[in-house]
């Protein structure tokens, strides 16, 4: 379906039945990066995926914005579905999202389910981002630079045919999308601005963190910061694995969402 | 329900509906410490819960046994319920069980959830457990020698009276008790001769290792050597939590076993 | 030499020259205990060893005292030998008297070198701590309560002469003599007051401290809970190593010392 | 001093006496990287620095070669030198060199001092090291490619004058020196078939490894490999530290070098 937003489209879909568990996209993916997940967990949820703006199916931004638009854009989707109440799993830029979705929308979030996030974007953070936005003059120098430092050396390593695919792929149809690097600078740069450090004291949703041991772009240190401030707050760290945990590790990672939404 | 086993009696009951799940105590629990826990684990399948040799409502033993045969009285409650695949999940001492059995019935262990466990009972642990038994000449040496220390430093000085809660009930109604000590004594002597490391790379069941990072008793370096062992295990660790991760992270524990069961 | 200190004797030795090195035993410790390490420790550094109250040559106490008395303790020693700045290293319960020292006397207090240390004693620890004493009836209990939980698991089961000799001295010239276990259950009340971590913040001398990642008795979470809180302070953790360091990697342990003092 | 290796110039040069320590450049640094350690390093020992085929003041090379050939250069130093045996300290690739050199001539190195090092050049760490040479085009693309992922978040982030300073330098006079960036290649490139894994097992030389907690070019992960295939090797991290613990820690760097190799 799509959805007005202020006079942008957002393209959001539903999947089975049940308490509502949205999942929110890290900066590269798209609706179509949880297709393998969708029997997992819409089996006993409705499930809601969503482009955000300069994401898939979702229109593009001619100019510069925050993140918490992307609350805001979340919030819509939901009014337009009549849900009140929802579990909002969120990855990564997904997971920023998330938790500034909670904070402004706090009687909308039930629960959080946050995957290798960060409670703000350091300069370091910032460094590395613009290290991706000089690399874009050629898909090589951008799958090299963005690419290997999300996943675990090991998995990196011993899974040589799946990485070889997964390069194949982005180098022919999307690190080479003028659009789609376009797109990726503004969600970059819209990311600049998250800080929920002092509101995170303030967050009422039961939330568990999700952190990877070998996790080089949003290390547990950030979760555990997290989770000393969040009320309740739990951690578990997946080990042997890295900042893309729903390719490293899918079965953990669906059994965490759907244990944890369903219980 | 009770079992026949070679004479002796096994207390086992079941709750709900679905494919098997199956909870193995850990070495002072009981049937009535899944209590809490049933309407999440049985909510979607069918939850059996038993006490092995020497546990609660089950026979005492006279004489001294090894740990495979509390494997081999799970497979004859499986059989009496005409289960031929079961998720089993055990905590430590279960655990360890879990492990056996799996190795000596495979065709039975479609998945394993091993919470807290080790690959075999090293020196290091039968000298402790050496202490254990040398410490019941009183219940408050008892309770002084093999409580604190199962519990994470944080959850035990944050949580005083829920700890001086059970602590009450341990010193009035178990640790004063010497068929319960004696039946100790014998379920920590036949876990001694427990050493699975030869045969991890052998087990066929899907496997999820849990760990607590605060885990004296069973450190996670324990979990590690089980998970690059087995094939396709997986392993996650419970930040700032102990020994007994069910009692200090109910949730986390409920939605790693109900997501991981019914994925 | 033999130091009074408001009527108690005092043992001390100094060995080499040297800015000047203080080395505080941990709990069941006395100045004999660092023989190996003497040719080491004062190659460069004028190293004083002493016994504190209650520690091996120095004057048993009839009454009840507190963590900080030994600090002053430490701190005649210094007057008597003349030395108006050291560094303090500390193990254990050594390294919570050097905190004291350094908190109350700042100016004698050059550097700090804290082993396994901890920032106060937790209801867990003490609750720990009166397992040991309830464990004083038979030298058995007391080597099964106190000792395998210092050592990593890994240590104590692949060096099972070191700990054999280990045990059969402790057994028979500590474990069962009373004057001994008087003076350790008056060591371990004087501890429980420790708590300096409103102080830490104060604390000016260059501080280094060190963990051991299979610690299960100060485990590494609290020397984080230190370094975050005293300035400028380092952490570094011994991987493979339990709470005694000393013996479990002597090299270590030594080069730490001795790079860390003369730099 | 200048030394001829196979017609190839080699800079050299050595500090103070006693016995020798040998501190091996990372892949970016040169002699002069090392000036604010001199003091310190020099004061027992006779430090040798010296500058890699590709580094600093040595020869550039005209094709590709090999890592161990490195190590050959360091053998004709210390044979110039006189030099019989020697403490080999190694940085990240400069380890890498270290090892290979107590592999091919095991006699002269009596111990080996391995910060943040790897068994073998992965292909995760062959892509990231393409990443590098794609992003030579401009110095601003160089910097946010290769310099911010080597610091932990922590130090980047509140050490902004530092780190701005040290960017400065490297944009004005290194990143923008094609000299520099064709060498930066072929020392890349050298660093491929680097791979001990098969010989760890022979070390003789007493080893000391040091990883960062936050290191995530090189994760204790890779420390952990090596400490278990070397002989009597020990390992410590330091916490909150990133891959360049030198500039991070360096009163740490220091005490465990100093310490280490006089003991």
């Amino acid at each position: 379906m799509i959805i007005d937003f202020n006079g942008k489209k957002i393209y959001a879909e539903t999947h089975g039945d049940g308490e509502a568990l949205v999942m929110l996209n890290g900066i590269m993916m798209s609706t179509p990066s949880w297709t393998q997940f969708i029997p997992a967990l819409s089996s006993r949820n409705k499930l809601i995926l969503l482009d955000m703006l300069d994401q898939g199916q979702s229109s593009r931004m001619s100019e510069g914005y925050d993140i918490t638009l992307q609350a805001d854009v979340l919030k819509k989707v939901l009014d337009e579905l009549g849900i009140k109440k929802a579990t909002i799993c969120g990855i990564s830029y997904g997971a920023s999202v998330a938790m500034n979705f909670a904070i402004k929308y706090p009687d909308y979030a039930d629960k959080l389910i946050l995957f290798n996030c960060v409670p703000y974007t350091s300069q370091w953070m910032r460094d590395i981002g613009k290290g991706w936005k000089l690399a874009r003059h050629s898909p090589q120098a951008y799958y090299h630079t963005t690419i290997p430092v999300i996943y675990s050396a090991d998995f990196y390593n011993h899974n040589p045919e799946w990485i070889a695919a997964r390069k194949e792929f982005l180098m022919q149809h999307v690190f080479n999308n003028k659009d789609f690097l376009d797109a990726m600078d503004r969600l970059t740069d819209s990311a600049v601005a998250h800080d929920v450090r002092d509101e995170l004291a303030g967050i009422t949703a039961k939330t568990l963190l999700v952190g990877s041991k070998e996790d080089y772009l949003t290390p547990p240190q950030q979760q555990k910061y997290i989770r000393e401030r969040v009320p309740g707050a739990n951690l578990v760290v997946i080990e042997n694995c890295g900042h893309a945990a729903m390719y490293e590790q899918p079965d953990i990672f669906t059994a965490l969402i759907t244990g944890f939404v369903n219980e």
